[in-house]
């Protein structure tokens, strides 16, 4: 079965999908990096997408799919490295990814989750 | 031209090789990690083997040279994810990596690296 790596880094789990996705693939992923979540016990996902040349709407709802599913295992989800082209056709598909942060590159996006961890962390309460 | 992407975390390179190699990805591999180097004045690589199920001679002799390359831009290099039957195929093939540091997962190398780092940055010399 084709699988896409979750790297565990520390509170964090990374994902650098490198090759196309198709709908089995990021189903798979979903199903991969919820239950990574479970056993890792990671408190934020990083998912970059430099690579990605086409995400259709299958693929953009389930990332939203994913960040939710993440969000009530208390995770937060921050999606990096969108190619200008990709959100172009996603807002064209009127996918605004609502419910996703983003940021530019995975160095920004792991500084969003720091900020992001160390917020719910000083409030006492979770996200 | 097929590439394996190179991301940038703080101070260090992180590369999660998905693909299976071959001769000219690993040479790709070797001059853009070199150029990505210079470009952000990274101090570590960590390259992630765990998709992998073959390394042969001259992609394991390839990578002990990146390490050799990346060490006189003043970067260590740790291999981290090696599969037993990967070691086990190195070894038969009379190479011991003698130049890479190895670690477990992406985890252990990043605290290899962090360790390595603040040794050197401990001689009185700043990043």
């Amino acid at each position: 079965m084709e699988q896409i790596p979750v790297l565990k880094l520390g509170d964090f789990l990374l994902v650098s999908i490198q090759v196309e996705l198709h709908d089995e693939l990021v189903l798979n992923l979903q199903d991969d990096l919820t239950s990574r979540i479970e056993k890792t016990r990671a408190r934020g996902v990083l998912i970059d997408i430099s690579a990605l040349e086409i995400v259709d709407s299958f693929i953009g709802r389930t990332l939203g799919h994913i960040a939710a599913m993440a969000r009530v295992l208390d995770a937060t989800t921050v999606l990096v490295g969108m190619r200008p082209a990709v959100a172009i056709t996603l807002v064209e598909l009127g996918m605004s990814l609502k419910g996703i942060r983003t940021a530019l590159d995975v160095d920004k996006g792991m500084a969003l989750l720091r900020r992001a961890l160390d917020a719910s962390d000083g409030t006492g309460e979770s996200s």
